[in-house]
Parts: structure tokens; C-alpha cells; sequence
């Protein structure tokens, strides 16, 4: 039998008995390596992974393990410079995280290299959490992120990750270990703009429409109907900012192609402005797709509600009692119906984006399919939501008395974005437009590339 | 050209020509090994992979082959045994699982290392299918679980498992092939505590209702109203369950914190009931959701049901002839419409965080922003939920009519639950116990941790 | 200190700095390589990822990497043909697609071969985007395939790809280039089948019931009921066609139950056509969902449409008018409310299966529990869906006044192959039926399999 002596029965270290050190420790015998731990109560340390060694952090750091895990906060990093002789020439791996950025003067792994100038530090697996580590790599996040200043030690740490089934991306030195101590503390840094942005066309759409609805009844008609507010106007706000948003989702892509229409190059780079807002479009998407939800429900309950259910009764009653005998309208029939349709599919094709940018969705795809469904979808669903909102609206565009206080209704200020985006989209797909860009998209300049190939090739 | 000769026309042979074995096949013959098949019948055994040779198992297992996978039904061992010379020192590797826990004393790899006790068997990849072969790594699991008694032999297995694409975990030696045996086994056995739970509630709750509505109205006033039970008891029971589920999800956080703040120290494992608890929180919530879900529906079809339409056509004929006029209620408005809101509002939350604990999603989060969600988010649901039920209440809980046979409604009995979990929760997050708790939860313990530390040192 | 120097401080060279070539780059200096660009325009090329170099084709072609990437487009290619003596004997990897498929008569791989032949083209890559490339293999598909003529020169990208956390798929020589080049233009192809068969299924009940509803009435009483079309049509159409497909999701499993049951083995391959519809099972499935989902949607707009309130009122106002009491029909009620449930129930369902059709939720189940939900639960959905439709038509069956124009209406032809396939599962799970079924799937023939083991044992 020629096979050779497996490697992985190495001896590996971890310092601290916590949720992380215990986790990983389990990880690491189920990996095939063998684990001694350095705790400050070694005989009352609770549950450790059945085959690990515990002793003293001193006993530990003294065994043949050229690699330590240390798993302790940073506040009890000091008693580890008494550790200074045995940890020498050692790789220490520092997985360590703070509580909120900028706690300290400088990174946790940065003071703990100046604590132990003779150890190799790597900042490294930070951004695991412990769960992702008890549950396995297809159940997490399969990314380490890991950074030093020895070549030799990163190299060390990188082959036990991938032991682990982990993927290493190398950050350079440890300069590099506050960065990666903030990782973990971000809060949806790509939703801030998105949510503000959400947040603020809600707030404003919802003080206007309680001014022309709400207010206006009171001061021109003395009629209370501040009731409204929790449904009516809720369902007035929603689908406003969510079509608006809608269409923000879209506006950059034209932009874009009209700008690289008129640079005729592909080769510059878009302002910086562009540039972020194009990186927010799924969140601006994802967001629309929450408020067309809100919409839809808050739509769903109106028949169960009492206001509605009064008012119906109401009409009812007053009909018999005038002994009016109503005319169907088989052409309001058809714009309601169609009002509704346009609606149900718009928000269909919606949720259909909404789920192919689920990870793992959009992973399953090819990247033809994916801007498939982006682009030609999402301009289909964009166009049903502006029809519909252009039904709702139906001739009542015409008539002076939806212009309370000479304003506008919201459903009208909603539809600016969307038709503008939709008209300069249809500008792009005309035939000599878009043979003109895709030439651009395929590199070629206006300005006459050819020049510069020979020149390259010249040099 | 100084690039070495590549390893890996190594070539790899396959007992059986089943569906997993030709999978396995071909999956090994695209990461670049030779596979040779043996077969009962090399001349009439179905389509192989393209590549492959097929030949008699005895002329299989004499090629050079060092690595054997035995993709045969343990039914069919026992012919194995004539193989025996063939097979002496080299790798067999037991893919095969059972169809019952339990149906032979012995795991089959065990029962395959007694036939051959020459060969060096591994069990693994037997937590694969042939499909997720098929389909590879990128959709389908990429764990492997393997053990054996030869650790050489386990190296040679993990080196093809890793050229396949997948993640190896080591389970130790051939001891625990049943264990491994038993994973393909298992049917959500995380799901069974709380599925009992909610199948309990719902039944009890069911039963608590049938006697309250349907048999009250018989026994006392006479009608026949048997015909609720599909729709109106069904849509009592569901919001009941959900609300209950989801504050049982956060139960045992508050227990927890609790505990901690009593013991003064993290380091104490809770007590069994207690972790079990814990561990099964994202099924509660699912579902919680789950019947959320199932509320949202039977309460959007109310108005089409037959029963509420006689209803609302009988009070609106009866207002007629008795000529009365009701008067619009303004706080019956709010109320409705805020009840209505609150449940909508919700609704959304809680589907947010069942978005968020798709495996793909909660991936792509940082932990603190899934705890974020998970934790602050959920709260809130919480108490979107509860506000939503305690508007539904309204001032009916004052009436004695609503005490029917002097038993609370179930929407009462629903609100206990919660309620508790909202006021714990409130308490904890009070500034000065929020404090200790961070303290404690950072490593603090309340009896001088500094002596252990002193004591650790000293070792 | 006995670690080895890092082996990954190797020279790569990227030809190209369009988008994926940058996102290239960047990759590969994260992962530890170092990078020189060869570039048209050396001075003007726009933003290089941070440490990379940039010079001239010809220069960088001169570098010591061995390793070239030509991240060019095809119609650029040419020019290379003057950079054959820098690069002889390097490898190249081409990671070109084209627009269409079939726009050349080679795979530009094999061009690159043509134009080159000192050099080893390996064909790579191909298949991520940029947007994958840069924000890593978390978030992006693992698979690289890759098939060249020189093995030692797969063997030196395939490690490049494994240090970049993906997986490598050998597909051969350089001729299956074109095939790998036509993976990135498919568009859903597995889709194809089942959208077609959703579309004509959909467009022949909706010109069946246009003529059998609005033409009927039009022709027989004259009436205008054309405006039905938006929203009662297209709710009849969906349900029906969900309902359909839902069972043709399902009848090719009892089909070759069925088939296994008559040939009394496993072993023979099941026709092309049941293969090839087996395959699109998920697909029919995900499609009836997507109808069903209409179809809700549909049904629960159905009570705020202007033509249903307005036929409320009228039957109202009429009852009122010809001072008729109405009598609350409980059997009505029942049924109705059944109706619903079934309805409600079998959507949840449906939604259920749909949850864990997608990629991140079925690769965390177990084989078993996969197969549980989708054969066990899907039977249930089919036949809830079943008797939801039974109850809708309820006694209608007999009225002769529902066959217009001797037609039957559209629910009951769509019964049809739902039926079919409950009564054919319910055969195959018959106690006796059920024995045979699972020995054969075992691997037990009928016809004496004996014979064939002791033939292969004696060859």
C-alpha cells in the first residue's frame, strides 16, 4: 500500500472555551486535526467537543502547536504577554471582534502582534460566526477573510480554512485587521440609501395626501375622516412610492446607455453618483417589491372593512329609497377589470424578480437568463404598474374637481418617473439606437479605436 | 514546458451499474479520473457514462485500480467474498444505505469490512444522491461524511471527494457508520417537537372553540351553525396558534436572559429543556408563519363567502324595512381600520424574517444583521401581532356576553403568551439590567472572575 | 520556522482590461497572485484594480507568467497572430462568448488555437460574469469548466480556479470549446417545454370558454359580457390550467410505476419522451404554482370589482322590491365554505412546494425528506386542488342548463387528467401493487436474475 501518512493529524491550538472557541474546536477534530485547549479554568471550563485536550493557557502555548486560535475578547488580551517565550515564532490566529467600530485606537490583532512581537499574527475567520461554524459550510457563509504580515503564517492559516471546507480571500497586512474587525459590525451598508430614499418619498407623499385628503375635508367640508389614515391613505402612499421606486430601479440603466451614447466609448467611467446608484438597484427593487405587497393587502382587506361595508349599505339604501334604477356601465366594467388585471400581473411579474434574486436563485441561472429576467421582465413589470396606474386614474385626469386646492393627485405625481423612464427606454430599443449601442457595449469607440491598437502594438 | 504530469488520470473503479454508480461515473470521469465498471451483466447493464469501461467485477477488481466503490444493494454482498483476493489492501468505499433505522444488526460498511477483511473499507458518500451527483456541487449538498478505521484510506477517499467539488467531514472510524447510515434516514427531526406543539394547540383550540361556538348555539339557542367550522372556526384557530408560536420563539430568550442575570455568569450551560428550546426557535417561528399565512387567506375570502353575503344583504333588507339609520361610527373606524393595519404591518414583518432565514439569505447576511433581523425585527413583529389581537378584543372584554358558559374566547386565552414575553422583554432591556446583561454576556461573571484568572496563570 | 515560501506569489498575465478582465484581476490579486495587464491603450485604460501592472500586449506577453488570460473579444483576436513568438509554449486561457450562437464557423477558442499554435488554449471561465468574479464564489456559481488539448495546461488553470474558491468540471479536448461557448447564450432551456404547454394550454380554454361564455351570450340573449374577459375569464383559464399541470407533473411517476410494474424490472431504460418529461417535472410544477397564485390573486379582487358590487346591490335591491325572503341554505354553506378551505389548504401546499423546489431549501434536506415533501405533500396538493374543483362545481354536474351549446364547461374537462392520476396512485399504493413496486426498485427482476450474477462471477 503506497498511500502516504495523512498530514492532518497536526496538533492545533485554541485559547478561550467560549461559543466560538468550542465551536471551532469541534470543526477542527471533525476536520481531522487534533485540538488542545488553553483556558483560564481548565477544570471548569464547561462542555468542550468530545476528544479535545484541555489544560492551562501556559501548558497549551508550551505543546508542539505551531498554530494558536485565539478565541478571547480583546480585553484579556494582556495576560498573554506573560505567555510572550512560548508563543514565540508561533502563528497566532486572532478571530477576535469588537462591539462597535472604532472602540480602540488601534485593530485587535494589530495590538496583540505588539504584545507578542515575536508571534506571527493573522486576523482571520472574524467573520464567522460560531452557529456558521457548529452547522457546517454549506449551511454558512464559506468566506475567510484573512490578513498578516508573515506570507509564511497566512499560508498556514489558509491551508487549515480550506481543510475546513472554507474559501480564502487574502487581505494583504495587518493594516488590513480593522478592516476586517468592521466587517461583522456592518448593518446593511448597500440598504442605507435605498431605505432613506423609501423612507423619505413615504413621509412626503404622506404629509401631501393628508393635507388634500384629510385636512382639506376638514377645513372645506368640517367632515372628520381622519379614520382614513390607517388604511386609506396608507394604501395611497405605498403603491405611489413603490412605483416611483420602480422606476429609480430602472432610470440609471437608461441614463448609462444615453451616456454612452453620447461618449461614444464604453472606456470611460460613469460619475461616481451613477456609479452607486446602479449598486443599489436590486435594494431599490426589493423595497418597491415590499410596498407593491403592502398595496396588494392593504387593497385585499378593503371589502371586510367597516367604512367600506357602511358606505356600501349606505348607497344601497339610499338607491331603493330614491327608487333610482341604475345603469350598468359595461365601459367603467372594462376599465375597472382591466385596472385590476394590469395590477394582479404587474404584481406577479414583481414577485417573479423578487424570487430570481434570492441567492440562490439568481446562482442556478446563466448570466444571459439573469438579464433576461432584469431587464426584459422588469420593464414589463414596470410598464403593467404604469398602465394600471394610469387606469386607476382612468378620465378623471380631465376633471377640476380631483385637483383639490390645485394640487395634483399622488397617483398623478407618481407617474412622472415611470413614463419618463419608459418613454427614453423606448427611444433606446428603437433598431438604429440600439445597433449604435450595442457596437459601443462591444467596444468599439467612436472616435476611431483602430489608432490605438496599432499603437499598442507598436510600443 | 515545466508543468508537471497531471495526477489525475488516475483511474477509479465502481462496483454496480445502478443509478448512483453511473452518476458517480460520471461525475469522476469529468473531474478528470478513469473509471472502470464491474458489472453482473458487462454486456446488457444500460447506458454508462460516455468514457467508461465495463467489464465482469472479477476482471474489474483486478485492474489497478486502488480505489473500489461499492455501489451495490447490501443484498447483493455476499458475492463480494469471492472477490476477496482481488480485493485484499485495496480501498473500498461502502456508498450503500438502508431503507428502514435498525433492519440488519450490523451498518453495511461494518458487515462489508467482516466480508473482506483485507480491504480497507470507507463509508461515504452515502449522503449524496444520485441526482445532486448528477447536477453537481453548486445545487446539491457539498458535505461528505466518511469514516473508517484506516486513516490512509480515508485520505485517499477525501483527496477524490475534494476533486469532485465537495467538503469533507471526518466522522473517526468505521464505528460510526451507522450513525452515517442512519443521516439519509431522518425526516426533519428538528421539526418534530414543534409540529407536536402546533398539531396540539390546534387541536386543543379547535376542540375549545367547537364547544364555545358550534355546540353552545345548538344547546342553548337551538341553530345549526356546524357549517362555521370549515371557514369562520378554522380562521379563529390559525391566528390563535401563530400568535402563541411565535411568542413561544421568543420565550426562551427572555428565560435565557433571565437565567443569566440570576446566575451571574454565562458560562453555565442552561438547562437541557431549555437548549432544545432554543434550537428549535427558527422552526416555531416557520411555523408561526406558517398559520399566519393560512389566517391571511380564510380572512381575505370572508366576503365572497356565501354566508357573509345572506348576512349583508339580510341587515341591509332588515335596515329598510324597519326604517332605521345607523349613524357612521368614527372610533369603531379607527379601531377597524387600525386592527386591520396592525395585522398588515405584521404580516409583513413576519414574512421578512421568513425570508431572511432562507438558508441563502441568512448566508449573505453578517451575523449582526441577522441577529438584527431575527432579534429586533422579531420583537416588533411580536408586538404588531399582540396590538393587532388586543384591537380585535377591543372593549369586548369587559362584556360578560363574550364569556359564553363562562369560558373566555380563545382570542384572550391566545394573549397570555405574548403578553408575558413583551413585559419580560421590556424589563430587560431597561437600561441598567441591559447593562449587566452586556456585562455578562462579554465574559463578566458576578463572583470575582479575576481569581480564575490568577489561578489559570499560576498552573 | 519550517513553513514553506508560498507557492501563490505567481505571475498571471490578463490580456484586456474590459470588465471581466478587471474583475479578474482583482480576483486573482486577492487570492494572492500578482497580475500585469497587457493593454491597448496602457496610459488610458480606465481603473485597474489596486497592485496590478499594466504595460503593452507585446510587454506583458514578454513577462515571465506563464499563465495568459485573454479577456478580448473575438473580432480583436487578429492582432494577437503578431504576439505568437512571446506567446509559444504558454497557456491561454480563452474566456470569450459570443452574441449569438453559430456567428462563426470555429469555437473562438479553436480560432485562438488557429492564430496561436505555440501556444495551449484552454477554454475557461466562459461560463462566470464579472459581477460573479467580484463579488466572490459565495454569491456566484462555483462551476468552471474547462477543456483544452494539453492536460499539464488544464492542470495549471484548473489550480488557478481552485485557489479562487471554484470548482472545476473537465469537459475534454479543445473541441467541446464550442459547446462551453453555448452554455452562457441558453435561455432556460429546461423551461421551454413546459412554458410552451402552459401557453397553449392556456390560449385553447381561453377561446373555449370566450365562445362558450361571451360569444354564447351574445349569440343566444345578445348581451355585451365581453368585459369579463379581463378578470372572470382569466380566472376560470388559470385555475384550470394549474390544475392540469399540476397533474402532468405527477403522471409521469405513475406512468413508469407502471412501466416497472409491466417489464418487472428497473433496469431498461424508460422511453426518450418519459425521461425527457420526467425532467421537467420541477418546471410544471413551478408553472402551476404560478397559475395558482393568479388564480388566487384573481379570486381575491373578485368582491371589490364594480360589476360584482354592482350585481349585490341589484340582487338586493330586487329582494327588497319583489319582498322576498330569502332562506339560508346550510348545505349551501357548507359546501361553500368546503370549497374555500380545500382552496386555501391546497395553496399552502402548493406554496410549500414551491419553497422547497428552490436551490437553498432543497439542498438542505436530506434525500428522504426531499422526496417526502415532493411525492407525499404533492400528492395531497393535487388532490385537495382536486376536490376544490369537485366542490365548485358541486351538483352542477347534472344541470343540463351548464352544457350551452352541448359543451361541457371548462372545470370539468379539466378534472380529467387530475382524476386519472389520483385513481392510477391510489392502484400503485395498494398493499400488493406497493410489494412488487418496491422489490423491483430494489433491483429484484422478474425474470430470474440469479443466472446473470453467476455469469458475471464466472467470466
Amino acid at each position: 500500500n503506497d498511500l502516504e501518512e495523512p498530514t492532518h493529524q497536526e496538533l492545533l491550538c485554541i485559547f478561550g472555551t467560549g461559543d466560538f472557541g468550542r465551536s471551532l474546536g469541534q470543526r477542527l477534530l471533525q476536520s481531522g486535526y487534533r485540538v488542545v485547549y488553553g483556558s483560564r479554568r481548565p477544570h471548569s471550563c464547561g462542555p468542550l467537543p468530545q476528544g479535545a485536550q484541555v489544560m492551562s493557557h501556559t501548558a497549551a502555548a508550551a505543546q508542539s502547536a505551531s498554530l494558536v486560535f485565539v478565541c478571547i475578547h480583546r480585553e484579556h488580551y494582556d495576560f498573554l504577554e506573560t505567555l510572550a517565550p512560548e508563543l514565540k515564532g508561533k502563528v497566532l490566529v486572532d478571530v477576535s471582534n469588537n462591539l462597535k467600530k472604532n472602540l480602540y485606537p488601534e485593530a485587535n490583532a494589530e495590538y496583540l502582534q505588539r504584545l507578542i512581537p515575536g508571534a506571527h499574527v493573522v486576523k482571520a475567520f472574524n467573520t464567522l460566526s460560531a452557529w456558521a461554524l457548529q452547522n457546517g459550510p454549506s449551511d454558512a457563509s464559506r468566506q475567510v477573510y484573512l490578513c498578516g504580515n508573515s506570507a509564511e503564517a497566512k499560508e498556514a492559516v489558509s491551508e487549515v480554512a480550506t481543510k475546513l471546507g472554507l474559501t480564502v480571500l487574502d487581505r494583504g497586512s495587518l493594516t488590513a485587521a480593522r478592516e476586517l474587525e468592521d466587517f461583522p459590525l456592518q448593518l446593511f451598508p448597500e440598504w442605507r440609501l435605498p431605505l432613506r430614499l423609501a423612507a423619505s418619498l413615504a413621509a412626503a407623499f404622506f404629509f401631501y395626501l393628508l393635507i388634500r385628503d384629510v385636512v382639506y375635508a376638514y377645513a372645506e367640508e368640517g367632515k372628520d375622516i381622519s379614520f382614513r389614515i390607517m388604511v386609506s391613505l396608507a394604501n395611497k402612499v405605498f403603491p405611489i412610492v413603490s412605483l416611483i421606486m420602480l422606476a429609480l430601479c430602472y432610470l440609471p440603466g437608461v441614463i448609462a446607455a444615453f451616456l454612452q451614447l453620447y461618449r461614444g466609448t464604453k472606456y470611460k467611467r460613469f460619475p461616481d453618483w451613477l456609479d452607486r446608484w446602479m449598486l443599489c438597484r436590486k435594494q431599490l427593487g426589493l423595497l418597491a417589491l415590499a410596498f407593491a405587497s403592502l398595496h396588494v393587502l392593504y387593497t385585499l382587506i378593503i371589502p371586510i372593512r367597516y367604512y367600506v361595508r357602511f358606505k356600501i349599505a349606505e348607497s344601497t339604501i339610499s338607491k331603493i329609497k330614491e327608487n333610482k334604477t341604475s345603469v350598468f356601465d359595461t365601459t367603467l366594467a372594462w376599465r375597472a377589470d382591466s385596472y385590476y388585471s394590469m395590477g394582479i400581473l404587474g404584481y406577479a411579474l414583481y414577485v417573479l424578480l423578487g424570487i430570481t434574486s434570492l441567492p440562490s436563485v439568481s446562482n442556478a441561472l446563466s448570466w444571459r437568463e439573469f438579464s433576461f429576467i432584469q431587464s426584459k421582465l422588469g420593464y414589463l413589470t414596470l410598464f403593467f404598474c404604469t398602465l394600471h396606474t394610469y387606469l386607476y386614474g382612468g378620465s378623471r385626469f380631465l376633471s377640476p374637481s380631483t385637483y383639490k386646492w390645485y394640487t395634483p393627485p399622488g397617483y398623478i405625481l407618481s407617474l412622472v418617473v415611470p413614463s419618463v423612464v419608459l418613454v427614453l427606454k423606448l427611444l433606446i430599443i428603437l433598431p438604429c439606437v440600439d445597433r449604435t449601442l450595442t457596437r459601443i457595449r462591444r467596444g468599439w469607440e467612436r472616435t476611431d479605436p483602430e489608432d490605438d491598437t496599432k499603437k499598442s502594438l507598436l510600443t
